[in-house]
């Protein structure tokens, strides 16, 4: 397939439901995607892989067990395998999640906010 | 290491040099890079791996043999291994590149471009 541009806004505009992230792109075996976001999340960890936030738009909130990470638009956070970690919007966020195909969002915790992969 | 937040205008601030990526976070086996780009690159490809291009200021065009692709800010394209490219850039642009650990920035096309790997 040609080599495409992915616009996120245009990407992110098509978003209708909070936490579901949605893929934009592949990169090897990592999924590129995009996800609105406006309350509180699950705690929850991934044990076998990183997963990248990049901060398009709003102000996410990182809670880890010891600290917290806040991201503006422009800044990212990687967060380790294995680390417990619980995003918090106050305003609606959009984000950029980078992680391996097949990633469930809500870890090995579960619960309602658990989404299927979609593309968009 | 605790989880901290990585300023991507803050940290492309720092490079002084075009076409020199430098590593800013590490997401499995990837690496997460800033590069400041003004000009033309060489045309080259990576034969085992994709490699993600997303501009955050500026204005980058990646050309492939039968097409080009214009990326503007919030713009992102990957570019599948082993496909021939050549970035561009009129005003100086900066990017956010995401590859696997490793990859040398001309491919095998080597050249007075070719850059080592560093952090910033």
């Amino acid at each position: 397939m040609a080599e495409t541009g992915v616009n996120l806004a245009e990407k992110l505009a098509l978003v209708k439901q909070y936490w579901s992230p949605r893929t934009v792109a592949d990169l090897n075996d990592h999924e590129v995607k995009v996800v609105k976001v406006l309350g509180e999340f699950t705690w929850h960890a991934h044990d076998s892989t990183d997963e990248l936030f990049l901060v398009v738009g709003g102000r996410l909130t990182i809670r880890f067990r010891d600290h917290e990470v806040v991201l503006q638009p422009g800044e990212l956070c990687v967060v380790d395998r294995g680390v417990e970690h619980c995003p918090v919007a106050e305003v609606e966020t959009h984000i950029l999640l980078i992680e391996p195909r097949g990633v469930i969002n809500t870890g090995a915790s579960g619960g309602e906010l658990t989404a299927a992969a979609h593309r968009v």
